[in-house]
């Protein structure tokens, strides 16, 4: 049998906290059996939901924590309210303190990245994190960063991206040499922003080192997977993200419309019940939930914060995976072997996560 | 009989021209019979098209041009090659010359934004023009600008793609007081650029004036028809825009394999294939093309360059509405109505268009 892995995981975070999170880990644990939890909250709302789950109580520890961090607190309130004491701190406080292969949260997202960057701090050469969303392509899973951790980002921090991104290829991908592409608006090298172009022009020299600089790629091609990790600032990632889960909710209900809509189109449905629900499985969003934080000493993920049980055993399903396939050690090697000297890391700041 | 409607035709722009051009006018005639079109090109390869159809030859002029603009020319080099003398350029010139309603076009969208801008000039009170596409969502078609006529945009230009967003949106779908919101990473107040912050400060002062401000949106609130036009900076509005597109053919594509996955399958697409030809039509994104040149003395639509004759159809066919709707003192009452002074025009320049 291979060496457990350990999830801290924050018991309070998200809509339907500690329910959904309690009942996600116990079909997460069915699924992978040597999976450890650690549930950080409220002693008297968890262990009663532990008690319906002796496999899953079993394989827990419960540690108390009074101080719950509320979705639309500012991440600046959030470190003065919680640090040190409530269940999201120390829920990445147990990575940081090696307790822990790797922390989640479904929490405020802002509040999530503040707390990481303050408890974690960012990694050497690395001047600020990323969040890294695991995108399903025609082709295959790829990365796309950074989704919203921070607004804006200059030549440098794209290039961080690119590695942090390209790390996170390999570790889950089993890719060696993943293919980068930053996102612009057009493919001809005349067009998009100056910190796009500059960055392009760094990746293409240190193309090799750990990846692939494909070159410029268009929103389209991030659904047909024309590359591996897909490279953008924050503000555009998150857009992208909603923008193609809310395109997906629109075909579907125009699905669900059209084969409701005659008697023919009913039965057909019924035949093609079976393929249909497949179909359904595979656009599920809970079936792909977690954004990766990159780029700190060790690895935290965020789950949606309205998720159910589903949505939660996923998340808790990459945890383990990021954990298993060490990714720290990825991203380690990949820097290592990225040819070019970065500036040396910022001091994190409040106001760098406050926009996430 | 209603008055006719002239439509100004680059007959030289798109991947298939002049071939799909003609063909689509064709289709765009038949269903709208009061068209009239000046068709701009070269003579000896537009003429021949028009004899197989009699009736559109009958509704047309043609104006020969030397000089046809390629796609991947800069709008510098393109401004320099073809003013006066393109297709592309005569095409506007008829809009000016008030020979023609409407000018259309499949060619380089740089350089027509760059020649269009440069011919009828930005409308006074509006810095810069945008492009403006129609969306189609869940409730509704729905208005969403700047789609990459330029990058970057601060608050005064997020409220004048408002201001003729709102204008379009009154011409099209004859609302009155069309709901605006701000495309932004989160709803909360706290959250995003400071130039979209300061633009929501304004348009919550303004709103009333022609149009109802809603607040901030999130990218998934675009396919949920949210609001009826959605206000974004150029990049960003590219990347929503096509990442959309990309993801609703990624949908197609699972739903194609999944119905043939197996002979049940099969047997439920065989009946339910009216349905599911009638879902096909609707995600057509042939069906829905055109970006609508706002902010300028006079309207020019960009249509796809690599459509054929069905989206040449589609576009046409907005290019008449737009016309017969009278958007252009839509956007002139839109603006009178607007209670805040706005700069005055800038001169338009060539580094403007560059990056659309």
């Amino acid at each position: 049998m291979t060496d457990s892995i350990t999830i801290s995981v924050d018991a309070m975070g998200g809509d339907h906290a500690p329910r959904a999170v309690i009942h996600g880990a116990h079909l997460a644990l069915k699924e992978r059996k040597n999976t450890r939890f650690i549930f950080h909250g409220i002693k008297d709302q968890i262990e009663p939901l532990l008690e319906e789950f002796p496999a899953l109580k079993a394989a827990s520890i419960v540690r108390h924590a009074d101080v719950v961090i509320a979705m639309d607190e500012k991440p600046s309130q959030a470190l003065r309210k919680g640090k040190g004491t409530s269940s999201m701190w120390m829920t990445i406080q147990a990575v940081k303190d090696k307790e822990a292969d790797v922390a989640i949260s479904g929490g405020n997202t802002g509040a999530l990245m503040a707390m990481a960057t303050f408890c974690l701090r960012p990694m050497e050469g690395i001047s600020r994190p990323g969040i890294a969303a695991i995108w399903p392509t025609l082709r295959s899973d790829i990365i796309v960063l950074d989704m919203g951790a921070t607004i804006g980002a200059d030549a440098q921090q794209l290039v961080d991206y690119a590695i942090l991104g390209s790390a996170l290829a390999r570790a889950l991908f089993d890719s060696d040499s993943p293919s980068v592409g930053l996102l612009n608006v057009g493919t001809e090298e005349v067009k998009g922003l100056e910190s796009i172009k500059e960055a392009g022009k760094i990746l293409t020299e240190a193309s090799g080192a750990g990846f692939t600089y494909h070159g410029f790629v268009e929103g389209d091609d991030i659904g047909k997977g024309t590359v591996d990790v897909v490279v953008t600032e924050g503000f555009v990632g998150n857009i992208a993200l909603k923008t193609a889960e809310g395109t997906a909710r629109q075909v579907a209900t125009y699905l669900r419309q059209s084969l409701k809509a005659t008697l023919m189109s009913r039965i057909g449905a019924l035949f093609a019940s079976s393929a249909l629900n497949a179909l359904r499985r595979k656009m599920d969003p809970r079936t792909v939930n977690g954004g990766v934080f990159m780029g700190l000493n060790g690895i935290v993920i965020k789950s949606h914060g309205g998720t159910d049980e589903i949505g939660y055993k996923s998340a808790l399903g990459l945890s383990y995976e990021m954990a298993r396939s060490r990714l720290m050690d990825k991203v380690g090697d990949t820097m290592h072997r990225f040819p070019i000297n970065r500036a040396a890391p910022e001091q994190p700041t409040d106001s760098e996560a406050k926009s996430a």
